[in-house]
C-alpha cells in the first residue's frame, strides 16, 4: 500500500498527497492556513466532501489542524502521528474459557433497556441500512414467489440469489456457478456448516490472530484445536509462517478473513492470496475464506478473493449481507468448491433449509442494482467515520496509542500502553454507559491485553466523539 | 385408546359407534341401507360434514360400503379390517451408512422439474396453509418493528413471539417464562442446538425406532451413539423397557416425538408422559421433547405434554410452525428448561440470530387469535384426508396390510407382507412419479423393510386416490 498506488485509487488522496508534499518541502509553513474548501472544490473540481476527505485525512496524518471559525492550518507542533501495531505474536500460554465468559460479559451488558455506545460491535448504524428499498423488496418478494414463501423451500436456498451472487463475483473475477452456492443463515452459520462437514472433534486448524471471537467460539463448540498465526495488521499472516506449520502438523483447515480482517482490518494483498490458494494445493488443505467485508471497501475496487484464484475447489468462499445491507435478515451463503454435497447435508441434519422470503427480497434487491448504489454511499459514509475515529484517536488518546489501518470494515484495533490492561478499561467505560471490546476477546493465547476493538460503524455525532475522548481520558488514568 | 375414550372426545365418533352397534347387534343387516346423511344431520343435530366424518370412520373399518348414486349401505361380505403393526423390535443388527444414501434418493428425486406425487413428504399441503393472512401479519410486522426487522435482532428471538408461545402453552396446561424460550430456524435447528448443548461425540442417546430420519441424521452428524427402543404404534414406547436401558447403559438424553410421532403416529398417554418426567428425574436424564406436531390432532383438545409435567428444568421442549402454518419462515423454539444458557450459547456460535421480521409476523397471527382459525380448518381437513387413506389402503392394498392409527399429524406408517422390499416398492413407484418414504428410511437396525411411510398431508382429489391405488396395485405384485 504505497501511496503512489494509493494516488491512483483515491481523489482525495490525491489533493491530500499535492497538500503534504507542500508542506514537507516547505512551501506551506508550519502555522500557515491552507487553502480553503472553496478554493481546493473549485481548483481540482471536485465535491465538498471530496475535498473535506482529504483535510481529514490529513488531520489524521496531524499534518495540519482545524481552528474554529478560522479554517486548516499546518500544524504548529507535528503532532504524534499514531504508529500501526506490530505483528501479533500468539504466545505458546494458554488462557483456558477467557473468551467465553469475557463475550458474554461484554455483550450482556448491551441490554435494551440501558442504552449503551456499542464501541464493542462491528456492525453499519441502522441509519445507514436501506430500510425502505429494502422493505419494497421483500414486499415484491411476496408478490412474485409461489405461496409467498410460506412453503417450504429447496435446501440449497433461492435460486434467484444465487445467481445474483454467483453474478456479483464478477467484482472478484471469480467465476462462480449459481448451482454450486448454497444460502445459508448468515455467515457465521455458512463457517459453522464448512466446519462440521470437513472436521472431527480434535482435529487442528489454522487462524488469524487476533481473530473474530466468532470464529474461535465456532470452531471450540466443534471441540477443535486451534492453531493461531501472527498477523501483520495490513497485509494479515505471514506465508511462510503458515508454510512451516502447515509442514509441522496436520492441519485439517485453514479459516481466513482475508479481507478487511476482524478485528485487525488487515487485508491480504492479492499476490498473496494467490500463493495462498497454491499453497492450499500443494498440501491439500481446504481454506474457509470468510469474506463478509469485502464490499465495504475503502479504495476505488474490491480487493480479490483466494476464491478468485481457486482452480481445485479447495477454498470455501463464505459471505453475507449482514455487515452491509440486512443484519437481520440472517441471508448469508457459501460457495463450497469441491465439498458442495458435505456441506449441504450439513444444513439439511441442522436446519433443513433457511428463511426463503428474506433470501428473495435479497435477491430482488441485488437484481434491480440497488445494492451498488446502496454501497457506494456505504463505503463513503464508513470511510469518513474512520477517519473521524484516527482523528479523534490522535487528540485523545494516549501518547504511544498505535491503531490499524483498516482499508474496508467497521472495526478499528488499537494498541495501547503495555502498562493498559483493556479489560479493565472495559470496567470502568462500561460505567459510563460506553461499551468496547477487550483485546483479550480475539485470541487464546496470552496477548492482547492492552488492546481494544472499536467500531466506527457508529453515526458520527457530538455523543460519539464525547464517548472517544472519555475513553482516551480512562486510558491515560490507566498509565502505570 | 378404547372406544369408551375415544366416544368421549369426537361427536362423529359417537354416531359411528351407534351404527357399529346396530350392525354388530344385526339390527342394519349385510346389505341394508344405513340411514341418509340428512337423517343422521337432523337427528344427531350434527353439520353434513360431522354426518360424513362417521361415515368415513364406518368404511375405514369396513363395516359400510358407498354404492353410487345410492348411498351407503352395510357390507355384503365385511371386507378386512386393516390391522395396527406391532410393537417395533430393533434388531442387534445395526445397517450401516443406509439411511443416507436412501434418504438422499428419495428427496433428490422431488426435484423441481419433473412434478413428483410427494408421499414422501409429511407436511400440509400449500393449498392449507393460510397465505394471504400471514402475508398481512408479515406487512403489520414490517410496519411495526423498529427498522422493519432490517437491523440485527436479540440472540433469544422475537420478543413479542416468545410471549405468544408463552401464551399458547397453557393448551398444555404448562407455564411458560418468556425469558426461558428461545427462537430457532426451526423445530429440527432448536433440537440440533440442545443435541449440541447436552451431548459430546460418543455419547449414547435413546431413540423411538421408528423414528423421523431427520433425527437420526442430526445425532448421527453429532457423532452419537443411538439406541433405539420399540415403540407401539398407538401409545409409543414402554417405559419399563425405557428404564431397563437407563438402568443398564449411561445415557446423556432421550429424544421423543411424544405427540403423534413421526413416522408412526403414536401419541403417548398423558399419565405416560408424567411417569416419563418422573423417570427422567430419577435418572437425572434429559428429555429433547420434538412436539412439532402436537398443534395438528384430531381429538377434540390437545394432548399434554411432557414439558407440562417438568417441575425440574430436564424437559427441554420444542416447537414450531413449520407443519401447521408456515414450513418456509423457518420459525421454531426451544423451551430448554434448565438449559437455557448452554442452548442459547450454541445458538450465537452456529448462528448469532434467526431472521426477526418472520418472527414477528408469526407472533402477530398469534397475537390476532389467527392461529386458532386456522388450526380448527386445518385439523378438520387433516383428519378427513386421514380417513380418505385408510379407506383408500383398505381397498387398494394388499390383504393384510396393517396402518397405524395416527390421531394428529400427517403421516400414516403401513406394514406390508413380509416378502415386500418397500425400497423395490419406492424404485417402482418413482417410475409411475409417485415418491414414497421406505420403512429403511426410520431406523439404523435392519427393520422396517416392508414398511412405507405416507403423507397424508396431501389435497385429496383424483390423483391422489389414483397414486394410492397404483402404489396397492404394484405392492400387490411385490408379494411373493
Amino acid at each position: 500500500m504505497t501511496n503512489k498506488r494509493s494516488s491512483e485509487e483515491f481523489l482525495y488522496e490525491r489533493i491530500a498527497i499535492v497538500i503534504e508534499q507542500q508542506i514537507l518541502k516547505g512551501i506551506l509553513k508550519v502555522g500557515e492556513k491552507i487553502p480553503s474548501l472553496r478554493t481546493i472544490c473549485r481548483e481540482y473540481g471536485v465535491s465538498q466532501s471530496t475535498a473535506l476527505q482529504a483535510y481529514y485525512f490529513l488531520e489524521s496524518k496531524a499534518l495540519i489542524e482545524a481552528r474554529p471559525q478560522s479554517g486548516y492550518f499546518v500544524c504548529k507542533s507535528p503532532g504524534k502521528i499514531l504508529g500501526v501495531p506490530v505483528v501479533s505474536n500468539p504466545s505458546e500460554h494458554l488462557l483456558e474459557g477467557t473468551i467465553d465468559s469475557l463475550v458474554s460479559r461484554v455483550y450482556d451488558n448491551l441490554g435494551d433497556n440501558e442504552k449503551h455506545i456499542p464501541l464493542s460491535l462491528g456492525l453499519p448504524a441502522n441509519e445507514w441500512l436501506p430500510i425502505a428499498k429494502l422493505n419494497k423488496s421483500l414486499m415484491q418478494a411476496m408478490r412474485q414467489m409461489e405461496g409467498s414463501g410460506i412453503p417450504l423451500a429447496h435446501p440449497q436456498g433461492s435460486e434467484k440469489l444465487r445467481k445474483q451472487i454467483a453474478r456479483w463475483a464478477f467484482a472478484m473475477e471469480a467465476n462462480l456457478n449459481p448451482d454450486n452456492i448454497i444460502i445459508t443463515s448468515g455467515c457465521l452459520n455458512a463457517i459453522s456448516y464448512c466446519m462440521m462437514a470437513l472436521t472431527e472433534p480434535g482435529d487442528t486448524i489454522i487462524l488469524e490472530s487476533p481473530i473474530s471471537f466468532g470464529m474461535i467460539q465456532v470452531a471450540q463448540s466443534l471441540r477443535l484445536n486451534i492453531v493461531e498465526l501472527p498477523c501483520h495488521a495490513e497485509t494479515g499472516i505471514d506465508l511462510n509462517v503458515l508454510e512451516d506449520n502447515l509442514r509441522k502438523t496436520p492441519i485439517k483447515l485453514i479459516l481466513m478473513i482475508t479481507n478487511f480482517s476482524n478485528p485487525l482490518g488487515s487485508c491480504m494483498p492479492d499476490e498473496n492470496k494467490k500463493s495462498l490458494v497454491e499453497l492450499l494445493e500443494r498440501y491439500n488443505v481446504p481454506l474457509i475464506e470468510n469474506d463478509i467485508n469485502a464490499d465495504v471497501y475503502f479504495g476505488n475496487q474490491r480487493p480479490k478473493s483466494c476464491k478468485t484464484f481457486d482452480k481445485t475447489g479447495l477454498v470455501l468462499w463464505c459471505g453475507s449481507v449482514s455487515k452491509s445491507l440486512a443484519p437481520g435478515y440472517r441471508v448469508g451463503w457459501v460457495e463450497p468448491g469441491r465439498f458442495k454435497a458435505q456441506v449441504l447435508k450439513k444444513k439439511l441434519c441442522h436446519a433443513i433449509t433457511s428463511t426463503s422470503i428474506t433470501e428473495e427480497a435479497i435477491a430482488i434487491f441485488l437484481e434491480n442494482g440497488r445494492y451498488e448504489t446502496h454501497l457506494r454511499k456505504l463505503r463513503n459514509t464508513t470511510y469518513l467515520n474512520y477517519l473521524q475515529y484516527i482523528k479523534a484517536v490522535n487528540e485523545f488518546f494516549p501518547e504511544g496509542t498505535k491503531a490499524s489501518r483498516p482499508r474496508g470494515g467497521f472495526v478499528l484495533w488499537l494498541e495501547l500502553d503495555k502498562s493498559i490492561d483493556t479489560v479493565i478499561l472495559y470496567e470502568q467505560a462500561i460505567k459510563q454507559k460506553i461499551s468496547i471490546a477487550p483485546g483479550k476477546m480475539f485470541t487464546l493465547r496470552n496477548q492482547f491485553n492492552n488492546c481494544i476493538r472499536l467500531n466506527f460503524g457508529l453515526n458520527w455525532n457530538d455523543q460519539t466523539a464525547h464517548s472517544l475522548k472519555i475513553l482516551g481520558q480512562i486510558a491515560k488514568g490507566l498509565i502505570r
